[in-house]
């Protein structure tokens, strides 16, 4: 049955992108929800894209050198998986018809790690874009280390296509002027410039130059009919040739493409086409009547075929070259192959620094000369601050910066451009070969949030650092202080947090992160001063314990607490001020230092309940912050000190005392509640 | 002593110029922290613009005609501050002298409703760009319902100073492609273009085009050397020139100017220039050896008595105007008074419809049908979504849509741009006249996160109106799934958030959210149809109770539970269900819903304990969503039903059943906690 024809050439191209329209209006019927607008209007792009350019390789979809294609416009997802059935990445035509169904390969959104051949989880507009910003920063990045005057084997592209709504978002103009400014000529976009939203034509909002936008940004800007398969294929050509600049290739389309009477317009956007105008669009697309759903024609399986074949060539090409590197590099290749694994270097734990004891080290400087010691054990950490490393104390300062045209370095300058830094991030470190760190002031994590959400979701070892992180940021008041931003990160499904209490904390606290590799880990540091602890004179427990995220740092007097006192960070020596001034009064006082509630969370109910006695009902959880799940450890019985307010402008040690965080005010407040 | 000669003309102007950056590098020298870089060289652009065309009147600070200024750059508060003090509007020397202290007028960011003449909160970059935008847009929304052929009465200019770091926001890029969709004529923005960021200098990550960005975006675009006054002033009034287009003022400045060894360096941006460097400054700018700081020259003083005189007579003149007005327009006149001063129409509330009993309709659509029902009553209720109103379901459909060139209708649309949206509805919120809705799907939530913080912090009436609030959005899978962000924003301090059950608890939630008059509301509305629950029939609580926030909505049979079931939004009718079945086998169970945690924490003790007893540890809640904060409610000793992972894509009945939110599974859950 589906045979439609011995075409050839134009005509078999033409019949391809065809094929990719019917099968997504008709997974998208099958499931009753979708959006056909996408892969319709699209299609024309997408096929030359993946039968003409991109180098990839089903039998192995997460090889390291492949080009990789972003569709940042993801609720075209039916676009994507049709390319990756006729790709031969493993979804059968069953898994198309399951769409958006439980436990389907083929989810209402791309989802990374759930999918072959799915380089990156999109949906939520921009991020795609902005993670193939870093998708392209780091080819650059692990060429720049890997590759050798004979040995090109790190030389891959990276596309995207672009719908109108990522071209409107805030975080695609950071990414976009970050990759203008840093040249990254092997970052192509496609722009799907159908003038349709959700509420009408572009027009009502969206009237702006982009073509010149992006110019202005050092793009290279190319401007196509979208549905013109050689214009396309041109473009890319000519994209290729400039080397200095990412190229936007403008493609003029029509939204759901082929429907005869939707194309062009809203109603194609966000709903299946109805079995009506799906029918129509198979017949005017030359489907037989008598056809099923969900066919290939034949003369498009042997398309693709013949292209897989090509691809295999091109992959044993590849293969040969990389034997011959790891044949006169095999130092390099290992090392190479390490990182692009994602194993951590034997020993990294060595390069750990001790800190002075007693010595008052705020801990984002404690934090960076942490991160500097790992970073000479751990080369495949690079990363970078939103203008702000001065503060955050982040710079790798053995090592250069990455710079246009010299991606050598391992420090990058992101701008003020928190959203699109956590994205790039994110690219980059699942791009592989890298584990990066990203950093600003705490409070500006609302700024990039949607990042971490995505990090968590597709488990990436992006490390989130943040410095400044309660009121004691002081004078700068309160649009500066973090009040909700502890308890906004960990209520991120996978995300795990850690806030130090001294320096020694901050060294288990970065070498745990780095050992995560299944997801993203947030840092909470301080701008103030905390004292390394003197934790053998005070007889508290070691830093090492802090690997079990929360841990009983000093002991009640005979072992058998009264009340337990839990905090974190800088909170911590608030504790132990008050549970001296409460033993010196004849009370069994417990400190429990929480580093990290995620990790606490994890270990066994048996160490949980030695840490927290189920019996033990007065419990007072000490944390500047707004941060509801310390209910979770102090009860209904309990107290929970923290900042139910925004702060002030003032000098820190002020702050501290007009909000009740010294010691003295803690002894005041437990007694107050009647928990001592 | 401050007497240094009797200047005149431009040297008076370059004298006046000089005492906002001495009075400025010597409020951040006597705090020991701030950031004098931008006040010194911004001092040009803000002495012509304050001293010839700032329309104020400092005695009436928050007069509704008057030109806003935003110094979208709020880390060069000491700017603001000293022309606040040279303008008369209530900020003595001492309060100068008082930069970043405790309690002091003068904090360490801007605060709107902290210090007279401050019209919004800035320090978050970006945020103060796209207030201003919201300005604008308010302006033109109120000149165009209130003015008449006869009176402009409504008729201000909205400034803006904004530095490289609020250029490279993605916020910005939002917000300004949209003023230039408007066309917002009477939007200026002097883009203060030191060329120096924290890291050094903006060649670093910061080589776009800025002129021909703006230029795409339907900018009138002006290139001028920031210290020359004319020149500034010539720009001015350029810009104002062109009605049609909002104007960006480029104004190439040195960072610090005036400091002798810091003008032009990052050094000068965030610390304050050091007691030497102070001096040298002193000197260099003519100010005498043996005068004690905070020291105005006399010609100083006399030019901005003669300002304050210019802006009384001008105010006069309104008022006249404004007079002439009323007497012609009594009913319009009472009713611009009325949305000016945030007062709502008497009985609103009698337009609240009634539902349907036992129909199925979702919060989104009852949300929709209120929306629309409270619009007729309450004029000053307008508002937009980013592109998504075909679903959130927020069009007002009897009204016009604001469009370039007409702005009397009522629905905004804002493009796919949430982020502006935010910053632009707080903006309209601020600005006086309106009470602004803003819409989209929940999970975006977190790229407008930060403004709703600072809708939050300032105590604006901004509405954030969510739908599709739970993983019940179903086949759009886990991109598209909330799970945090109920949590997310119940942390947020003066944010009310609100979860109705059904269409008659959204009545009252919508009408509840237009009373507070001193802070945001956050809407989480389902996708998926609730029951409008038949109260009388099941012997439920009306739906009135739902303006305690909780409410006992089914009491236990015999009236003292063993049991309490609590839950929102769509989960109480699983808690309904499940409270039946656990009924039929003889427990007790009394079933809460908890519309807004907010409000039910700040009812008087009784309440709370009437509704929660404290000897009732069996206590369970019920909500689809990562939500510590039900820990306060249900204890170490009860159970918490939600997700503690990220969702999947699949019909949102297979969800239900997967994860456990229906009747049955809820019953087991209890019981397999031995809570029943």
């Amino acid at each position: 049955m589906p045979h439609f024809g011995d075409v050839t050439g134009p005509a078999l191209e033409q019949l391809s992108a065809d094929t990719i329209r019917v099968l997504s209006a008709e997974g998208i019927q099958e499931a009753n929800s979708g959006h056909p607008g996408l892969p319709m209007g699209s299609a024309d792009i997408a096929n030359v894209l993946y039968t003409r350019f991109l180098n990839v390789d089903p039998t192995d979809p997460t090889w390291i050198n492949r080009d990789r294609f972003v569709l940042s416009a993801g609720h075209g997802s039916m676009l994507v998986y049709s390319l990756l059935h006729l790709g031969g990445f493993g979804l059968t035509l069953g898994d198309l018809k399951d769409f958006r169904q439980w436990d389907s390969k083929t989810p209402g959104h791309p989802e990374l790690g759930h999918t072959a051949g799915v380089d990156t989880t999109t949906g939520p507009l921009g991020a795609g874009f902005s993670n193939a910003v870093g998708f392209a920063v780091a080819e650059e990045m692990l060429a720049a280390r890997f590759n050798t005057a004979d040995h090109k084997i790190v030389d891959h592209y990276t596309y995207v296509i672009s719908g109108d709504g990522c071209m409107m978002e805030g975080v695609t103009s950071e990414a976009a002027s970050l990759a203008g400014h840093l040249g990254l000529g092997k970052l192509i976009v496609f722009y799907d410039d159908n003038e349709i939203s959700i509420e009408g034509s572009t027009d009502i909002t969206f009237t702006e130059n982009v073509n010149e936008r992006f110019a202005a940004y050092n793009w290279h800007v190319l401007d196509v009919d979208g549905h013109d398969t050689e214009a396309i294929a041109a473009a890319v050509l000519e994209a290729k040739k400039i080397t200095d600049k990412p190229s936007l290739i403008v493609c003029h389309t029509k939204i759901g493409k082929g429907s005869p009477n939707k194309e062009g317009k809203a109603s194609a956007h966000g709903e299946p086409l109805g079995a009506d105008e799906l029918a129509a669009t198979r017949k005017n697309l030359g489907w037989p009547a008598d056809g099923g759903p969900f066919i290939v024609p034949q003369a498009v399986s042997k398309l693709w075929a013949d292209r897989q074949g090509q691809w295999q060539t091109a992959k044993a090409q590849w293969q040969e070259l990389y034997d011959a590197f790891k044949t006169a590099n095999p130092e390099k290749a290992a090392e190479f192959e390490r990182t692009v694994a994602g194993t951590l270097p034997e020993n990294f734990r060595d390069a750990l620094p001790e800190f002075e004891i007693g010595k008052g080290v705020a801990s984002r400087a404690s934090g960076g000369v942490v991160l500097n010691a790992l970073a000479d054990a751990v080369p495949e950490l690079v990363g970078g601050s939103a203008d702000l490393s001065p503060s955050t104390k982040t710079l790798l300062t053995k090592y250069e910066s990455v710079t246009t045209g010299n991606f050598a370095g391992r420090n990058l300058h992101y701008g003020v451009r928190e959203h699109a830094m956590g994205n790039i991030s994110n690219g980059i470190a699942i791009h592989g070969g890298f584990i990066p760190y990203c950093a600003t002031f705490m409070v500006f994590a609302d700024y990039m949030r949607p990042t971490m959400r995505l990090a968590a979701l597709m488990g990436a070892r992006s490390l989130f650092y943040f410095t400044h992180d309660s009121i004691f940021v002081g004078e700068d008041g309160p649009t500066h202080q973090p009040i909700e931003h502890l308890a906004s990160f960990r209520i991120i499904p996978n995300m795990t947090v850690m806030r130090p209490c001294d320096a020694n904390e901050m060294s288990e606290a970065l070498a745990t992160a780095l050992e995560k590799a299944d997801g993203p880990t947030t840092f909470a540091l301080t701008r103030q001063n905390l004292t390394t602890l003197d934790r053998q004179a005070l007889g508290l427990a070691p830093a090492s314990e802090a690997s079990k995220g929360g841990y009983i740092l000093k002991e009640a007097s005979g072992g058998s607490p009264d009340l337990i006192l839990l905090a974190s960070g800088s909170e911590v020596s608030v504790a132990l001020d008050a549970a001296e001034a409460l033993e010196s009064e004849g009370k069994k006082v417990r400190v429990v230092s929480m580093m990290s509630m995620e990790i606490f969370d994890a270990q066994d109910d048996a160490y949980r309940a030695k840490v927290l006695p189920a019996d033990v009902r007065a419990r007072v959880s000490i944390e500047a912050s707004y941060e509801p799940k310390w209910l979770g450890y102090v009860g209904l019985d309990g107290l929970m000190l923290g900042m139910e307010n925004y702060g002030a402008s003032g000098p820190a040690e002020e702050l501290a005392d007009k909000y009740g965080f010294n010691g003295p005010a803690v002894v005041a407040r437990v007694k107050a509640a009647g928990l001592a």
